[in-house]
């Protein structure tokens, strides 16, 4: 089996309203720390076991056609063995 | 500058539709490939530079207290410079 673990991030220069709520709530309870936050989705993938180098195309071609907005995010992604 | 990068997953077992749903859309697009998904968060916390281990023990905190649902959620993160 392989898992394709996609990252997705809001590309900088975004506004992130999510983030900036968490950065409020994380400084109301004290966390004052906290310079910024940013909010992004993680997404695994689950596949049988095949060809890897293929596979990774397939994943690339489905973050840009499906699981992300190119124009406002950015992706990265792993395949790992599951 | 430190940064905490946060991934969130929803724990085995619970229900994930947002996961079939992409499951769904990723399938009649033609990737038939893939077996299943499960969405989760990514969550990046910025400090500034600081002791490493007390920063460990203060995202553990803010992970538990505010940023998953631990009844439901799993998570790990990791520090970085940044």
């Amino acid at each position: 089996m392989l898992i394709a673990k996609v990252y997705i991030t809001l590309k900088k220069g975004i506004l992130d309203p999510q983030g900036k709520a968490v950065k409020g709530a994380l400084h109301s309870l004290g966390y004052e720390e906290v310079k910024e936050v940013r909010v992004g989705k993680y997404i695994e993938l689950t596949f049988e076991d095949g060809d890897l180098s293929l596979l990774k195309d397939k994943v690339d071609e489905m973050c840009k056609r499906i699981l992300t907005n190119p124009i406002i995010e950015d992706y990265t992604f792993e395949i790992v063995e599951g």
